[in-house]
């Protein structure tokens, strides 16, 4: 779940994977796709924030981040966060970890922007088993939305 | 397993992540040491071949790619693998399927660099369950060397 902010407005959406690039300092790099809300709030405020979620997170919650746009509704509506260090939130449910990320590089990869940056925080919230996205399509049957950069078109 | 090539000369190393980063055209991007030798080959060639290593890897295996030098040692001697179409040599043994990428970008994210590439030659050997990075430190009780960028200092 990567989550950022504009001004007084959060959004999050789901990113099937965000990597660690390099050690010293710690760097962490994730895909976004350019038509996104989150997209275009990391652009501005050069912060994000990724929890990890745990496999057992329900495909409704996943819906809701995943396949919902931030333009429609307000994707955190009932759910639980807070604030980060970076002023962008942190999506505590079903999170097992989360770190967040000052963008220090943006990379043009296409239809998607890899967003590259500094660990400025992270903590591990609990020690539930993280969801692969393996365990996502083999046993949860989720399904890859047209935006996801691992998208295959039928 | 991430393999490159340099003239008549072949080396690989494992990658903790290979990741796709879009999809239309699909791309692919790793973050590699500068400080090792498929660095200088992926910066040379300007190609690079991932194998996704099955869960029963052995780790004598992981450590002949993963903690030695190919400035030491031929890595393939004993190794099944083919040259692939863009010249690299791609690891079949343990292998469940491959990708070959051609570099687009090259990133300066200090240790590393990330090489992001287009995909121009992919396809599934076996339909073993893959290694993840769990499992490697939690059931394989496998390390993590210097040079990854995952590297945590004791």
């Amino acid at each position: 779940m990567v989550c950022s902010v504009n001004g007084d407005k959060m959004n999050g959406q789901i990113a099937n994977t965000v990597i660690q690039v390099a050690s010293e300092p710690p760097t962490i790099a994730v895909s976004i796709n350019k038509n996104n809300l989150t997209h275009e709030y990391i652009k501005k405020s050069g912060v994000f924030t990724a929890s990890i979620l745990c496999q057992d997170t329900p495909l409704s919650f996943i819906g809701n981040f995943g396949f919902k746009s931030g333009k429609d509704i307000n994707k955190f509506e009932g759910i639980n966060y807070k604030i980060g260090t970076t002023g962008a939130p942190v999506v505590i449910d079903y999170a097992t970890a989360y770190m967040e990320v000052r963008v220090t590089k943006e990379i043009d990869v296409g239809t998607h922007t890899m967003f590259i940056g500094e660990l400025v925080d992270a903590d591990v919230l609990t020690e539930d088993v993280c969801m692969t996205y393996e365990y996502y399509h083999q046993v949860k049957r989720g399904t890859t939305p047209k935006s996801a950069p691992s998208y295959i078109a039928k």
